[in-house]
Formats: C-alpha cells, sequence, structure tokens
C-alpha cells in the first residue's frame, strides 16, 4: 500500500534542520518535518523557579504554540482567550518531561532553561517533531554555556528524538502527516535515547483498541525512525555532539 | 521484595466499589483502591455541545477534580487560581477519551453524559481509579435511561477499566500506591477493555529511560490487574453489565 | 400543618456527624442534615496570611464549595467558569467570619487554620451545616495541636453552631430543606455560640417583606435548634470539648 | 456619650439626595450621607436576561463599585485585578435583591433596570446608602418609562430605604461613620419597607456576640432612621412617588 | 459653518476645574469641558514599582475608567469583563507618558504618584480633558508635597495640556463633542506643553487620510486650544503654579 | 553623522519580502527590516462580526504578537499571563484601523480577513514593519478571492506602508532599529498611503518635547521612506497591484 505522499511504512519526511535561525537565543534551530516547521530556541536563565532555589540544581522547561495560520484553518490564539488549551499544556509538560529525562540537573547548575516550540506551519506530528528540535536547540545553547567555561560537566546524558506511529487502514505505519494522523485508527507518540530506550509512550485507541502484535509493530517503527532523526541531530551538533554522555542522569 | 503495604508484586490494592451513593445523578459510585476515594458521577443532559449539534450522536465527556485536603498538604482549589492545572486537563481528556473508546455514540443519540470524578482522598492511583471507577457511573446511568426506553440499542460496547504499573527499584509493580509512586523509576497507566485490547498506553521515565524488557514486565502486570477490576466491575453492575457489548463502537 | 418530611415546626432533621473521615487532615468531619451532606476538614499551616505577619496571632478561613452534582441539576465547575460565584464567595466569607468569632486569634499563634466544607449532596441549607461542621473540624484540628503541646491555651472561646429558619406559607419553620426553601418567603441563616449570643443573622424577604413578630419567631426556633446541634458536637466531641471556653475572644 | 461629629445615637449624618445627575440615564441620584457620596443610575434596558426570555416578566439587578481613591488609602481597581472582590460581589447581590422586593416584575414589563452605584467618596455606610439612594433612580427611572405609557401600572409596589446600626462602646447608635464602624463590635444593616416591614437584616458580631435585647435596640433606632429616610426619598421622588403602591409584589 | 453648539471652529467649550473634590486625595479636580466631567484624583504612595526600586526616582501612572451610563448607552464594567479594554489600556498609558514628561522623575525622589481618570459623563474628549484635569491633581498633589518639605526641588518641569481637533465636513475644528467626532473624518489628540512643544500626536484617518495643509490647520487650532486651557490651570493652581518649571525635565 | 549601522540619516535598512510563506493562508508574505523579521499572514473567513451582521460589508482585523525570544531577553507569553498587554492592543489596534483605511469593506463582501503579524525577531520598528508587510498579504488574499471571482470590484483603494521616523541626539532619522530607537528623544510611526496621504501618525516625545521644525522633518524622512516601501510592495504584487484603486474609500 503506498502512502499519500509515495512514501513507504517505515520512511521518514524529509527532515530538514537549520540551526542558529534566531540571532539573540543560546541555542536555536528549525526543523522541517515535510510541512511541519517548528522555530525551537532555548533561552538560558540564571536562576531557577522557586521550588529548586538553593538545591544546586537548574531546570529544563517547554512551551509550545501555534501560529494562528499554521492550520488549514485559522485558530483563535490562546492569549486571546485568556488561557492555554488542554492540548498546549499536555503538548508543552511532555516537552519538558521528555529533555529533563536526558539532562543532569545538578551538572547544569542553578539555571533555568526554556525551551520555545513555535509550530510556523503544522501537518502532523508537530509534537515530536517539537522534542526533536528542542533537543538540538537545548544542546546548542548547553553547548554555548560550555564554552564559556560556565559548566564543570557538560549536562546532557544522552541524544533524544521522538516520532510519532500509528494504524492507518490495518498497517503499521512511521511518522503520520496529517492527512494520514485524522484517519489513523491508532495514534502513538514515542520519544526514545541514543541509546535506544524509551522515555515517553502516548497511545490512544480512541478509535478503535488495539492488539498487543500491534503495539509491538509501531514500536518497531518508532525505533528506526527515531535513531534516524538522531543521525541528522549529529549531523547538526557536530562536535558538541561528542561532548553527549559524559555524565549520566542524576 | 515485600512492598510496603505487603502486597505482592502482581497484587491490586483492596478494591471497593459502592454505587448510588448520590440520590440525583443518573449513575454513580463511590470507587476505593487503598486509601485513594474518588466519587464517580454520571449525568445525563438531553444534548450535545455545539460541534455535534444535527448529527444524530452523542457524546460522552469527563471532568476531574481533588478536593483541597485530598492529599498530605492541603491543595489550593482551581477555582480560586482561575484555571485548571495542566495535570487536571490532561486527566479529564484522558478518561473522557477512554470512556468514548467503548461507547457507540449514535447509539447514545443526541445526549450528553458528564462524568465527575471527584477523588476525596488521593494516595496514588488517582486517574486510573477514575477511569474504572467513572465506566461503573456510565453504565448504570445508561442502564437508567436504556430502562426508561430511550434507547434502542445498548450503546456501550465492551467493559474498560485502567490500573497503574510501574518500575519500583528494578522490579515491576501493580497498582502503585503514592509511596510506591514517588520512588517509582517509571510510571504507566494502562486502560484496556473487556476483550483485552488497548486504549491507552502511557509512560513515562523521566527518572530513567525503560527497555522493552521491562515495557513487558509492566504490561502483562496490567493486563492481569485490569481483568481484576473488571471482575468487579460486573459484580457491581449485575444485569446492567449483561447488555454490554451488544453494538460494537462506530 | 404537616411538613414534606412530616417533621414538626421545631424539629431537625436527623443529624448525624461522623469524625475523622479524612486520613490527612488534622480535623474532618462528614455532617449530614438530612440528605444534605457536607465533608468539612480542617488544615493547619504553620504561618499566617501577609496581612497578619509579624502580630502574634494566628488566623481562620474557609473555603466552601459544592461537587456539579450535589443538586438536582448538573452544575457547572467554578474552576472551569474561571472565578468562583457571588453565591460561594458570601458564604465562605460568612463561614470564616463566624469561626473566628469563637477563636482567641492569639492564644492560636501563628498558624492558620483552613476549614474546607465541600458539599457532597445538597438539600438546602448547606452554609448552615457547613458552619456547624466547620466548627467540629475545628475544634479537632486544636485538640490536636494541643495534644501536641503546640498551645499554650486551647483558643476556641466557646461552641458555634448555625441553623436556617424561615416562613413557610405563614408559619415558621426550623432547618428548611430544599423544597421548603424554594417556596418560603422569608429565609433566615443564624448563628450563636453554646453561650446563645447571636454571631451572624442574615434574614432576607424578597418574596415578601416579614414583620417583628415573624423575626422574633424565627429567632425562637434558631435558638431551640442551635442548641440541639450543639449537643450533638459536644458527644462528637467528648474531652475536646471540655476545653472550650478556657480563654475569652481578644 | 457624644458621638464623634457630636451627633446623638439615635440621628442620622446630614442626607442629601441630588437628582438628575446624569444626562443619559433614565433615572439618576447624587447621594449623600456625611461625607459618603455615591452616584446611583438606573439605566433600562428593553430586554431580560436569558433565564427570563419570554415570561412576561421584568429584572431589576445592581453593581456596585467604590472609585480607587474614594476611602483614606487608595485601592487598586476590580479591573485590574481581573475580578470582582467577595465584598463587592455581596453587596451588590444585596442592593438587587432588596430592590427587586419592591417591584412588581409582571408589571415592569419585559426590561431590565439596571441599578450602578458607585461610591466617589466612602466615609461608612457605603451599601446602605447605595440601598437608598438606588431606589430613588429606580423610582425616577421608573416615572420617565411611565410617562412615556410603556406600562399599565407603576410597578413599584412600596418605599425602600437602607441604613446601618451597632453596638459601639455598650450603645446601639445610628448610621455609623467610618470612625465608628472600625470600633463597632456589632454591625447591623438593616433594609425596610415604607410600611415599616423588613426586607434584609445582616447583623455580624465578628468581634463580639450580642444578645437579643442589645438587637431589639438595635432594631428600634434602625426603624426611626428608615423612615426619616424615606421622607427624603418622598421630597425628592415628588408626584412620581405618588404612583408607589398602586400595585402589590407579585 | 456653525457647529451643533453654535461654537466657532476655534473654540472651546466651557470648560471648568474645581479642585479639591476629594477629602482624602492628595490632589484632585473635577474638570467639565461642556458635558464631559471627569474626577481626577492624584494618589502619593512613598514607595516605587518593583523595577524602579533603589535608584533614586519617582514614577507617575494613570488609570482611566468610565462608569458605566457615562455614555448613551450603558456599557458594560470592564471588572466584569475581566479585563481592560484595548480603548482602556491605550488611553492610560497615553495619560501616564504625557504627564511624566513634565515631571523630574529624580526631584519626586522614591514615590510613585497615581492619577486616577474617572469618566462620570462623556460627550467626546474625555481622553484630552483627563490629561488636562490629571495635571492640576498632579501639581496640587506634589504642592502638598512640597509644603511638607518632603521635596528639594518642585520637581514640574511644565505646565501640560491636552486637546482635541479634528475635520468635520471639510473644516477643521477645535475641541470636538461626541456628535462632532462620530462624524470626524479625521480625528487628533495633541499633548503640549506650556512652552508650546509637542509631547503627544496622534492623528488617525480611518474614514479618510488627510494632506499635509490639513495636518497644519490642526495643529495650529491644537496650539491656540492648549494654550487656553493652560491659562485655566494657571487660575486654579494660583501661586502653585509660581514653582512649575523650576528644574528640567532629567 | 554616521549611524550606528552605517545608514545614512534618510536611508531604510535592507528590506526583505518573501510571498507565499505559509501554505495554508490565502496571503502570506515574510517581510525582513533588517534584523526585524515579520510573518504576516492573511486568513479569509465567509462571515462577518456580529456588529456587523446582514449590512452587506466586509471587515479587516488584525492580531499581533512576538515569539518569546524575538527580543535580546526572553519575554513571557501572553497566553501565560492570560492576557494581553497594553502594548499589543495598541499596536493590533493600529494595524486593523490603518489597513481598513484603504478597503472599501461594502466592496469587500460579507466577509472578514484576519492579518496576523507574528514578530519572529525583533530589531525595532516591529509595528511599522508589520503593517507594510500585512498589507501585502491582505492583497494577496484579496488578489485569490478575486481571482475566484468571489467579488465584483477589486476593494483595495491604495497602496499603504509604514515606518518609523525619530530625533536621535539633534538629528532626525529614519527606520530606527532598536539601539537607535531606546536613545530616541522623539519616536514616531507614521502609516501614509500610495497616494501621500496620512492615514495614522503617533509621535511620542517622552523624553523631551519636540518643536514644530522637528516634527516637519520628521514628516519628510517618513515620505521618502514610505514611498521606497511601497515600491517593494508593487515589486512584490506585481498584476495584483495593478487592480489597487479600481474603487474609493466608502
Amino acid at each position: 500500500m503506498l502512502r499519500v505522499d509515495s512514501r513507504k511504512a517505515d520512511e521518514l519526511r524529509t527532515i530538514t534542520m537549520t540551526p542558529h535561525v534566531n540571532k539573540y537565543a543560546e541555542g536555536s534551530v528549525m526543523i522541517e518535518a515535510g510541512d511541519t516547521k517548528v522555530i525551537c530556541t532555548a533561552s538560558v536563565e540564571e536562576r531557577v523557579p522557586p521550588f529548586l532555589k538553593g538545591q544546586g540544581k537548574g531546570w529544563v522547561t517547554a512551551e509550545y504554540s501555534m501560529l494562528p495560520r499554521a492550520t488549514q484553518t485559522r485558530n483563535q490564539r490562546e492569549a486571546n482567550r485568556g488561557k492555554l488549551s488542554g492540548r498546549t499544556m499536555e503538548i508543552q509538560r511532555l516537552i519538558g518531561r521528555a529533555l529533563r529525562s536526558v539532562v543532569n540537573l545538578e551538572a547544569l547548575g542553578e539555571r533555568t532553561i526554556h525551551l520555545d516550540c513555535d509550530v510556523i506551519q503544522a501537518d502532523g506530528g508537530t509534537r515530536t517533531t517539537s522534542i526533536t528540535g528542542a533537543f538540538v536547540a537545548l544542546a546548542l545553547a548547553v553547548g554555548k554555556i560550555s564554552e564559556q567555561h560556565k559548566l564543570n560537566k557538560f549536562p546532557i546524558t544522552d541524544y533524544l528524538a521522538s516520532v510519532s506511529v500509528g494504524i492507518v487502514g490495518n498497517q503499521a505505519m512511521l511518522d503520520l502527516n496529517y492527512a494520514e494522523d485524522s484517519t489513523a485508527k491508532v495514534d502513538m507518540n514515542v520519544v526514545m535515547t541514543g541509546k535506544g530506550a524509551f522515555v515517553e509512550l502516548q497511545g490512544t485507541g480512541e478509535e478503535a483498541p488495539f492488539t498487543k502484535d500491534e503495539l509491538n509493530s509501531m514500536m518497531g517503527l518508532a525505533e528506526k525512525g527515531i535513531q534516524d532523526m538522531i543521525e541528522r541531530q549529529k549531523q547538526v551538533l557536530g562536535t558538541i555532539g561528542d561532548k553527549i554522555g559524559a555524565v549520566t542522569h542524576a
């Protein structure tokens, strides 16, 4: 079965990562996965949230937003509605949690890194693309403060990337675009490390429950896709990437 | 290794389900899992949200809240802060999505069922306990409107329950209480149907990534725990339960 | 004239007070007045609000809420509407003010006691029942910190309870349930101390103004009802109750 | 005992009512009680709130606000804080309820009268002064639409005014100013009709409970003060006042 | 061409400034321009906002609001809608900015002056009238703290007033009332100092763009109108006015 | 005097306009003015806001936002603070008003065009750059619906662009970047049409008032800069631009 964009079931969309797209941010990247485009910036702040004060630990947190016309139909801005939607909160909690899983917060020191993922154009997979891009922005920012000799050890413990998988028709498929996503009976987002361990697994079968076999097929695709993503991250990060993994997660 | 409350790794906490605890609600149950206590009510409203008007379909939606002193330390009410936390939104979206996966909305007709899950006391697993209880409240309410001959077919397609599993120390464990949950390196919530298919899978390894083997161990425990939960649901629902599965999910 | 539930005009509904219903709260009680059920918890916090800092005085404050299906028709949660209704704010101000009238705040020391009154099921008189129950939760919590030798003197100066009275038809009646309340032409909430003095009096004749004679009849009923309530409080509090009144209100 | 401003215990402050202070409002008055100054406007809207639609009845509602520097110390605007305080909500609910008690809503027809009470300067008794002034604005507005032959019957059933009383030292006093109010051990607001019946009674003894005798003394003072207020209303309203009482409250 | 109120094109409406209308505020004035009436109060607070702490400088800030029935049709209160409108925010930012342009903040010392402009009745030009009145309230308040020897130098550097001009029909006109404003094709608000320099210029031709010649005509009228306004300010301020200009703007 | 980036006083920064940057929007452009980058999209909605319903007229409205790290220091998202800042509201009101001045709303028909101006990177002049870019997005969108034969006449009446001018040191300068803007004593934003008439003029001399001569110098620079901008717009719009001006503003 050919997919709408002629990809094979286990094939990623065209992935592009353009680093340094923002002149102010300590780390930034424009990541594109097919027609999905996300600007990820990492901002370093030399203090931590109140709940961490004085503990010698840092913090990594994320925010996610879509421009109003990132989608087929224009969406109302959340700033106008006066509050974040449940979907946005869920996504930004996921991004932050995922990134913290590969950061040794003690080694980061008492500073906060804010990851901002702003979706410029959306065509499926915005949350997984945001995680993959945010990792790059984070590594670039950490690389920068590392060069400034503010860190004793490089605090990133492993690579991290994410991809979506799903069951469309009766077939497991990798990296769904919007058209596939809206007809999928199962939708799963997977976050994995460079060493191949799971960090997050969120599968939902609102349209139809799924079996263990289907779960296994999807996991296999996700594993392959994420390792491909991590290869691209390595190319973009260059020598900064070599420092990853010097310490382990606390 | 013995657990803090002397349970075996694959043992549920004491589960109690007391139906009809509210004199107004069409369906209600107080569900207790160890020291976690949740009042679940199902309220039937004879109309649907605007986005479904005129489509001949119903809707099932959920809200979740904790009393301020449900926990060790008193929490500020979300009504006072003026907005729901990300955690609350994530949980109530999960509950609603899970329940809709076993309801044929066409068979329900143009009405909404509101599930309210109010946590009276929390000791871990409040979201999974809420799903298991909400299913009972939902079935009781559907049973009631079915008796009033408002339905052509009984719209619930299968049983549904949920449980948490995790890796504590190096061991996979079923149905974590708060003490276990706060030391677990992996925390996973699983929702399954009576036929044993997955509806939701949410695993997070913020403290440490997890392997495929660990994932498989957790899934095995979850499967067993959920089938036990469904046995209790059957006892509480009695003859209403016999009508479940007459139609399939649309 | 017989009342809808066969009570006499000066008869309270069945009152039940179940203490220690919450394993975390310093004081807690489930109070039932007929079909009205309220969980009252008292939470002790070892600091005071900013406006009292450094004055050597404590604070007592209350919050009130109803579960969405506490009533015949489901109500929207105030957390969803993003703000408290005027009715809720009025009630929680009343509860806090009433309880503070029998607490010597200097003797309490620099700590805050939060009373949470959560209405599980409502059938009239939820605010008066909340006050009566909150007093018990407060006394239990104060009893607990007294046992921990944190207090020089027991800071509660007198018993306190509350009841509603009204004019239904042309007759003054005690402790209205919802059916009576909605046809009453006058509705009055009275709070009194164990010594029989008034703390709060809130009477409203939106449907029809009332005369001095009617006021006097209602006051007589309220006095009797409140002394009955206080008898129940004494039974529940036992020896803790013996310490009440050791100091006077500052 | 002489009062701070040399008044006798049963003496009102200087009362002034200046009608027609607003060129747009259907009814308006500036009411002054000592240094308390309130602009009351009545705005007629030819429709009713959703909950009354199609019932052939009207509605009367009130809003209350203080200018930021109405008081000794500047207060933050509620519009800036993004929500009304509990105090404001309590007061505007009271004003609306009190005024509705003397309006036959069927005779008013399907229209809403909005009473706005804006406190320009506050020196105690702002809520009672607002009620007394709002009644005048309401009567002027009803007089105006009556002249336009929009009403079959004059819908105001009786005069209505309000005053505060309290126990200062050990003496009951009428119409407390701010200095007295802040030292009073009991504070009571009373609303009465022209025929001398009670509409609202709100007494609070946060500082000290009060006895039946004290209650009676305060009620006597309130009765006298309110009848004096109503005399002033009659002078301001002139012939419009003659139409009051033609119908009774529904 | 005669104007609706028989004024000449370059003629101001009747201007009245009544100082000391508020017994609490350090400075206050009721300013009337035709039927537009604004109460302006200046409140002195002996501290500065966080962003200025410890810099030895003061702050001047303004808030603007309209009573609900200041206009032909009643407006909803912004406190009820839970937020300020864009129009209100724009106006109060303008008032604050304009006043700060004639205050030497170092000479003011570490204190804040809050200007509150509350529109009691609106008939066009409420923002310009507010600026002119707020300057008087500010000068009175500064005069008062100057008399208390809290200031080394009088910190107001120049007089300041504001007026609106516009093109109605094809003619430039000064000080538009509401009827003129709503038919004007161009509307311009001008703020100038006593020395005749511009502080703010806000012209908008939503209905039709305007030429340089039209701009020049409007500027000429504004200049004349503002100098007239400043004459009135001088009369009201008396000897306080003589101190203005002792220091220059920092 | 050379400027920080070696420009002459009357020289624009490098301007780039990249059309069609968004695959969903009816019109879109990325506009760059030096390091200021704004994505402008125009979204066509086939209905009008309630206040225009049934009048046969269309509407044009704008929203403005900055990504959190568009600036040197990261800014909190307005969606997180729960409300728009006064600055944002002021800017988006300005953009909408300016664009409506060159659209014949009757000729547009009953549809709304939403202009979204999202600042990706900010280096001064974001509001003027947004207006210039939004005009291009608007024209592209109108061009598109015109091609679909939904319009009888092309509703855009003239070109429109905007630029900032200011007094830096003692010299009038065109198109200030952030470094210049923060030291300018006067800052003025000018919006003009292709025919050279003024649409908006907003000048503010918070740091120092300005003279008529300075105003005239600034206006001259603005005129030149805006005509340059309009030349670029013409190149981007091509044949669509030829239709502009077929009708006049209503």
